[in-house]
C-alpha cells in the first residue's frame, strides 16, 4: 500500500527529533523531503537516511520547498524558531496537514511549565497558519535520541486536532515511526501534552535517567 | 511508625474522590478527619470507614472544623466549589499543608482543557491561600471509582509544589493509598496534570473505557 502514504516533508529535519522521525519513517517506506535552512544541510541529512525497498530516495530542500513538494509536512523545531519557520512555510501548505510538535520550552528553565499566552503552541500554529491548514500536534513526549536509534520506545504519542480523520492520519505515522498514537482530542487540549514534556525534563533531572516517557493506561493496545 | 503519619483532613471528603482516599488512608493507619458542608453528613460517611488496628477511629466535621483538627489537609472538591472552600479552611490551614486536587473540568465540555486565569488550579489555590500556606497539587489523573476499590490503580501521581520536602510527604501519602507518586516539580507544573485530565476523560469515551490513567516510563519502581 506504499500509495497510500502521503509525501512527508520534515521541516527543521536535521534537527533531533526531525532526524529521528526522518529515519524511522523512511524505512517504513515514506517518502520523505528534509527540510532546512539550508537545501545543502538537508540534503547531507537526507543522504544517510535509509530508504525501503522500492521507495522514492529521501530528498533535502530548503523548510520551504519541502512543505511546497510535500502532502504533509511535519514541523519540528524549537519553540524559539516556531513563528519564523511557519512564516516560512505559510504559503505552501494552504488546504495541507500540518503536525507541529513544537514544545515550549523556554530556556533556562525548561523544565518549568511555561506556557505561550495563545495556551498552547499547537494553537499559536493554527493562529500563525490561519483558519485554512489543517493543524493537528503530535509528539511531544518522545526522547528524540530513542527515536534515533531502533529501540522499542516506551511512550504514547497523544495527537490533538479538531478534526478526527486528520488525527488518525497522525496515528498512522505514528504507529509507522512504531509509536502508539492515541486521540487526545481537540487541538487546543495539546497543552497538556506540551506541559508534560516539561515534567518529564524535571523527572529526567529528579531520578537521574534519561528518557522517562509516558504510557496512557487502560487503553487496549492500539 | 504510627506517630509519624500526620493528622489529615478530607475536605469534601463525602464526594466521589475524598471518600476513595479516605478509605485507602484510614486502613493505612492514618487518622482521618473528614470535612463536609455539614458535621453530620461527615460523621455519617467517617462512620463506614475502616479503621487500622489500633488506629484512632475516622471522624466527621464540617470542612473549617476538618481543617483545624488536622497537621494535613487534602482538598478534594469540583472546581466550581474551589474558591468557597478555601475560603472557609483559609482562618485553618497556617503554616500547614495542603494539598489540592482540584482539576479545572468546565461542564459540560468536561473533554476540553479549559485551564483558568492563573495557570492552573493549583496556583490559584496558591493565590487563594496566601503565601503562608504550603500548597502541593496532586492525584488529578487517579480515577474516583478505582480508589473506591482494592484493586492495584495503574497510574500515577504526579506530585507539584514548591517544596521538595513537601511533595515527599504527599507522595509518602501516595504510598499509603497505594498509589506510586512522582516529583513533578514547581507547582506552576500542575497545569501538565490538570489538563491531562481532560484528555483522559476523552480518552475514556473515544475508545470506550473507564478508567484510563498514566504511568511515566523509564523511571524505575519507587
Amino acid at each position: 500500500m506504499q500509495s497510500a502514504k502521503p509525501k512527508l516533508a520534515i521541516v527543521g529535519g536535521t534537527g533531533a527529533l526531525g532526524s529521528g522521525f526522518a529515519r524511522r519513517l523512511a524505512a517504513a517506506g515514506y517518502e520523505i523531503v528534509i527540510g532546512s535552512r539550508t537545501a545543502e544541510k538537508a540534503q547531507e541529512a537526507a543522504s544517510q537516511l535509509p530508504a525501503a525497498a522500492g521507495a522514492v530516495r529521501p530528498s533535502g530542500a530548503t523548510n520551504a520547498e519541502a512543505a511546497q513538494a510535500a502532502d504533509v509536512v511535519l514541523v519540528t523545531v524549537p519553540f524559539g524558531s516556531q513563528a519564523q519557520i511557519l512564516d516560512e512555510i505559510k504559503p505552501h501548505v494552504a488546504g495541507k496537514l500540518v503536525i507541529d510538535a513544537t514544545v515550549p520550552l523556554v530556556p533556562p528553565k525548561v523544565a518549568r511549565v511555561q506556557l505561550p499566552a495563545e495556551g498552547s503552541a499547537a494553537v499559536a500554529a493554527q493562529r500563525h497558519l490561519g483558519e485554512g491548514v489543517r493543524v493537528v500536534s503530535a509528539f511531544h513526549n518522545v526522547a528524540a535520541h530513542k527515536l534515533q536509534t531502533d529501540v522499542e520506545i516506551e511512550c504514547d504519542v497523544l495527537v490533538f486536532g479538531d478534526s478526527t480523520a486528520d488525527r488518525d492520519i497522525v496515528i498512522e505515522i505514528a504507529k509507522a515511526a512504531r509509536l502508539r498514537g492515541l486521540h487526545g482530542g481537540a487541538l487546543v487540549n495539546s497543552a497538556a501534552a506540551e506541559a508534560l514534556t516539561s515534567v518529564l525534563i524535571g523527572i529526567n533531572r529528579t531520578y537521574k535517567v534519561d528518557g522517562a516517557g509516558i504510557r496512557i493506561t487502560g487503553v487496549l493496545p492500539a
